[in-house]
């Protein structure tokens, strides 16, 4: 059924020939997750053929996983010959357009591009990318399932705060909750005081002294599906922090009003950026709304300032604005929701007010 | 004094740009670790210059971590700019000949192909992948550290073994006996019977019967670094078991006695398979004969049918012939060596006799 979405996708948008690496793309796509190595693998979808390029020695442990046909290659040959086979048994001997698998090794793709007369490349975002944007029900129950976990690991890192508990330590708080709920860490970024205003700060032995800001984004993974969610609060007070806070917020709800089926990406970045530029905060926002999430924590669709995708029912992205004050501290509220046809609906269950401690 | 050895190889080899991603290659030059997402990430080395493209949201948590400069760039304004910035300063804004991160994402590495007169284009083997492959003595002392773990591991593993016992829970024992020891899991394939036929099993519910043979691939991770040790051996007894266990154990014998610095990475594959193919199994010998290890598992040199690699002092590689009986067992026999002058020095203490339980 998704080979089916796959090649109705590539008509409409003049797609030849779909390359997907042994990545999130293929698991999405056939449910092979091969062997991660050096030697290429790669899924070829044209309108007559799909197929894999595969290693002789995965080909076995693969073959239970798909009826379609596999070319082997043997460490003592390369994949070259049996790349041009396969390319000759899907009628792409010629010139074509491709769209290539963004997340495939370099080697994997300039294989492949160094064997095919490309006549227009892109990614995978506006065929395969687009399909996983859309989620189904089985995938939203999933997801679901995983934001309602989490909901109780962020109530945990929150109620575990004390004086001179490291940053670390709350990651441990988190990682067992998920152990306990059968799910496994997927991410964890713990940030006290001014390590917050770096986004991508690593959690690591800063002690929790009074009156700091926390900023917690975590996230679990299970039954092949992640949750991500952000939240903020305060350990004692902290001048400026609600102030920030209320502006923050102010800009999830003005994404969250503006997301509809039909809007384009762009427009709710400028909502949410709007909100926070009027504030006076622009240039201390620092990075995109957000990011789709399924297989993979960040997948289409991407809701930055140049987006041009046009949002539909069934994607599932994050909105996550926020403001970093170096020296200070970092505020940044992350939910992710659901597009339905009259708006978004919010996964987690969990209210976006500070934690106080 | 890696980027000094990487500049003094480009001369050698003519290379004027090299391009690492956010992978363990940049790791290995210059220790930082990117949040590796689809924000494009990358070092570039010419003669003149060396310095990275980064991500705004990703420079201040990386500043620390390095003198080179940053050229930056934010999500509203894509990498592209920042790239062309970066070549010009780097004085590659003309042809250049590249080496490529081969393990980069497409994405990545075609967002600098399309954007660099490249006359010449070539991965990082012989480059920088060169220089990895000479390990000194503190990358030694951890390897060595990982592979005595390993041995206690490959230990417990045949000393669990009971009728009914699944292949999984005997990987447990391997991660349990890892954990104790401060290590992680680097993978595992547990391979009960027929199972051991396919190179690349995946660890499942299969349960031990009497009469079985048993492979055991596991390796750990300490330090940055992994160890990568097969043994073989029986529960009960099976027909053939000890006839291809001399086989492969002369096979891995060859190429020990054969690997000198000087001679080809080939000449050393030729040795195990020559051994194998007069025993008549030449055809059931399904992959190369072995690997680089550092801080990738797999990484130069690899030790194939057609490699012209000169192997050199200090390179640390796998021997690991096998031997693939559809139906019956597998049969591998994997020793990780360090190159000396007089030949190889094995970093296991574990005899490749067969275990018996």
């Amino acid at each position: 059924m998704r080979l089916q979405n796959l090649r109705k996708r590539m008509a409409e948008t003049g797609t030849d020939l779909v390359a997907v690496g042994p990545t999130s793309n293929m698991a999405w796509l056939s449910g092979l997750h091969p062997h991660g190595d050096e030697r290429p693998v790669m899924q070829i979808v044209t309108q007559s053929w799909a197929g894999f390029l595969m290693p002789a020695l995965n080909a076995d442990s693969q073959r239970g996983l798909t009826d379609l046909p596999f070319v082997t290659w043997r460490d003592d040959d390369g994949p070259v010959g049996a790349l041009r086979d396969l390319l000759a048994l899907a009628g792409a001997a010629g010139p074509v357009t491709v769209a290539l698998d963004e997340t495939m090794r370099a080697d994997f793709a300039l294989l492949l591009l160094d064997n095919v007369q490309v006549t227009r490349r892109s990614f995978l975002s506006n065929t395969l990318g687009h399909l996983r944007g859309r989620k189904d029900a089985d995938e939203y129950r999933i997801l679901k399932e995983n934001a309602v976990i989490n909901d109780g690991a962020m109530r945990a890192a929150f109620a575990c705060l004390r004086e001179g508990i490291t940053e670390a330590e709350v990651a441990e708080v988190v990682q067992q909750y998920y152990r306990d709920q059968g799910a496994g860490t997927e991410f964890f970024s713990i940030c006290f005081g001014g390590n917050g205003a770096f986004p991508h700060h690593h959690t690591g032995q800063t002690k929790l002294a009074p009156n700091t800001a926390v900023l917690v984004d975590i996230g679990s993974r299970k039954d092949g599906y992640p949750s991500d969610m952000t939240r903020a609060g305060t350990f004692g007070t902290v001048d400026g922090f609600d102030e920030i806070h209320a502006v923050v917020d102010a800009a999830v709800q003005a994404a969250l009003t503006t997301a509809k089926p039909g809007v384009l990406a762009r427009d709710v970045d400028a909502a949410a950026r709007g909100v926070i530029a009027a504030a006076g905060y622009g240039d201390r926002f620092l990075h995109r709304t957000g990011h789709g999430l399924g297989i993979d924590i960040h997948e289409e669709p991407y809701i930055t300032a140049t987006s041009d995708v046009v949002l539909e029912e069934g994607m599932v992205f994050s909105i996550e604005p926020g403001i970093y004050l170096e020296g200070r501290f970092g505020l940044r509220l992350e939910e992710i929701v659901i597009l339905r046809a009259d708006g978004p609906e919010v996964l987690s269950d969990l209210p976006r007010d500070p934690f106080r401690a």
